[in-house]
């Protein structure tokens, strides 16, 4: 991972010079939410707080990043003084890592002064678009797969380095159990797993050998691959041979299929293997597996032990990005406090919700989710108080609820520009594992009509009437 | 970049643990080919040559990458002490970076003892998928804009922080004019830009104080952002009344748009623009743009002089991954040389070509590409000598061709595992500025019709009289 604040989109220099030049860096206040959930799904995953943390507070304009900026003749020493000293000075507030997340409610807040808010767009953007997209996909998988094991194998499909190594992470923050990469596996400690390659069997006179020289290596550590040639003519029947001699050292092995129709080969290959008594033997497919498919393989019940995904998993496939967002909510008044702003915009969908706003989560009695709310930073949402919440722009659309459980998601990471305590450290197994939990208690309290793969229920994200009172009144200015 | 070799999949180690047990550690020949071009479209630009041979040369594993492999308790002290020593020693062939590239001909061919061939194998797949991909999207955005300024805009939506500096560097080689990433800008020497965001904006009262606050302190870079509000009712108006000062300056300015219908709105823009007399002032536009709506709004003659183009640009859109394999080609005889291998599969697109191969562009008299062929390494395709070339495949097509030209595309880049002479070194500006130069010539001597977007033609691959022997001579083997 980089920290050179060069990362960032060059106007937010020229718009951090031009603020510098007329001396306006008040604290203004930026919410990151996203517009909707990836996949055609009814929820997403809100991961990679952990590494934005370590990012932005470690985020320098190195001596040769500023050299590289002067030689471009745009920028004034001042400024560039300033900036050779830049550091977040400002209060980051977010969700959990691993919270079930909707759309347009805010994940992230961060309170700075505009220059630092805006030089760290681009970076918090990047992390958290990516990690939440795969983290997403990841959770689909897993219950497509009913809870299975999927074994994330994207490494050389995965877009650049940090495209896999990043992906190693969020796909088991989202449910995978493992991870083919071993650079993931040692900075995040992940379970690290494999198979075979073609190269190993074709490096032999025949599967068999192949089978065998690998079975006297790993006797517990074998599948066999066995689609090199004919799954079915030689594949299947070399991997029984070498299993025979396996079973008499009393080890079990397994086999892979990497191609060809898996709903097909693997109720063969089951029935090879149960007829040569290997029922306990294990079959693991891959080849471009989706959620879509893996659901379609398990509805017809096709005897898949393990589901090696890559491309579709380290990518998010025909959706490879997250419509992540950072915008402006509340700017200075000028008299040293805050005023709420809005922006409109000719696509309805990309106007805001004003100020500055805490995400309450309402819980039914049975401890499921019934709706998200956004209220105003100061407003509490109370157990057991009726109210009235509203749709953030279909005016007529709103219900009357009093929640079990009102819990405010948003919580303080980085104050005065450092981790709090009690805030999220680094990265690291103990952290990520128990980010992994609350992905899959989250989505046990989520109603299964929100986690559907298909036209899945739209789970209500509401307003206040208070905070919709002040959208209410932007919305007139322009209305004019 | 990471240089650590244990950015590989983790089955390559307990393989390459095996071929050193077994001792078998004799040279063997992989080609790196892809299957298919993305986007349905009808070629593709390889990329990323010039990353992967600096990674190539600088893998290694460290002390601490050594100690965690010890610590999974599955890999020997010999075996141990010998990935510490790890370099790799081989040859590598390959094209020039920027050459426009087709399915199933070798971009790569590693030549290397078998276990430093595979421990490559993740890291290559890697970065050169990735940045093929970027730049094959890059060239059909630049081609569907009529070769005019596309610049990247991607950083926030791309995948990981290597995810957006590998996109930039693969966008400016496919033919973008600029990136608004500052550190690619750095890193590669590429052009940075940029216009302002709508932050900016909303921290003014209103979009004229915004605009004149930009224009004064940048008067010759000025690019209004005119749809926060309202673009026809008020970003046009506030956009032109700054402008008028500028005028008085003498200085030029433009607008942007970044939500709404870009069709209907650049038409009425370009009116407002020419109305007022800016008849130089320049559009941009952005907002989940693709080579598919940039083609449709070019032959609708939308007045739009740049293109801002992120998410899709820089992660491939709808289609991620590019489909580059690396498959053993030949392995030892057993005497000291090599034998062809072939694989076949369940899915016969998945059947590879045996042997050690070379790709010869064959051109017609006016310089355009006819065909590529693959020949056996040793072989010569000889200009205005006719000879008959064969389907992969297909046996019953074949054609019959004299080329005006013959030129063999693999070329030695690494010997002995360095680079040699007259190889592509280290990446920077002059380097990317000739590989994207290369892309443009590549282009151009590509029939047009197989740069159509929808439903281009198929180029053809063929296979030489010798080479097709040997496939078919597998082929009879397995159908027994």
């Amino acid at each position: 991972m980089t920290t050179s604040a060069l990362f960032t989109d060059f106007y937010e220099l020229t718009m951090a010079q031009a603020y510098w030049k007329r001396g306006t860096n008040e604290v203004s206040v930026f919410d990151m939410f996203f517009r909707r959930n990836p996949f055609s799904g009814g929820y997403s995953v809100f991961a990679g707080l952990a590494p934005l943390l370590e990012a932005v507070t470690e985020f320098r304009f190195s001596p040769e990043d500023i050299e590289w900026l002067r030689g471009l003749g745009q920028f004034e020493k001042g400024f560039l003084d300033y900036l050779a000293d830049f550091r977040f000075s400002g209060d980051l507030w977010a969700m959990d890592e691993g919270t079930i997340a909707f759309p347009n409610e805010p994940l992230i807040r961060v309170h700075a002064p505009v220059i630092e808010a805006i030089i760290i767009e681009g970076m918090l953007l990047n992390i958290v678009n990516f990690q939440s997209l795969i983290a997403t996909k990841s959770a689909r998988v897993w219950l497509a797969a009913n809870r299975g094991k999927v074994l994330e194998f994207g490494l050389r499909r995965a877009q650049g380095w940090d495209g896999a190594m990043s992906a190693s992470r969020a796909a088991y923050i989202g449910g995978a159990s493992g991870t083919s990469n071993a650079l993931a596996g040692k900075a995040y400690g992940i379970p690290v797993m494999g198979t075979m390659a073609h190269s190993w069997i074709m490096s032999f006179p025949d599967e068999e050998a192949a089978f065998d020289a690998y079975a006297e290596l790993y006797p517990d550590k074998s599948v066999f691959l066995i689609d090199t040639y004919d799954t079915l003519g030689s594949g299947i029947h070399a991997a029984i041979a070498a299993g025979k001699r396996l079973a008499l050292k009393g080890k079990s092995f397994g086999v892979r299929l990497d191609s060809g129709d898996i709903q097909y080969l693997s109720g063969k290959v089951r029935e090879e293997l149960d007829r040569a008594g290997f029922t306990e033997a294990t079959i693991t497919v891959s080849n471009e597996l989706t959620e879509e498919i893996i659901e379609s393989l398990m509805l017809n019940k096709a005897p898949i032990d393990w589901w090696g995904v890559g491309t579709h998993l380290v990518t998010g496939g025909d959706e490879a990005s997250f419509t992540g967002v950072y915008k402006l909510a509340a700017r200075p008044d000028g008299k040293g406090g805050l005023e709420p702003t809005m922006k409109l915009s000719d696509n309805p969908d990309k106007t805001t919700n004003p100020g500055v706003k805490q995400v309450w989560r309402l819980y039914h009695e049975d401890g499921t989710f019934k709706a998200d709310v956004l209220a105003l930073e100061g407003e509490t949402v109370r157990p057991g108080q009726e109210r009235r919440f509203y749709h953030p722009s279909i005016d007529h659309m709103n219900f009357s609820f009093s929640p079990a459980k009102a819990e405010p998601l948003l919580k303080k990471r980085l104050s005065g520009g450092s981790v709090c305590p009690n805030c999220h450290g680094k990265d690291g197994p103990v952290h990520l594992a128990e980010t992994r939990t609350r992905v899959r208690e989250g989505l046990e309290r989520l109603d299964r009509s929100y986690r559907r793969i298909l036209n899945p229920h739209i789970y209500k994200v509401a307003l206040t009437s208070e905070l919709r009172k002040i959208k209410r009144d932007f919305l007139k200015i322009y209305e004019k």
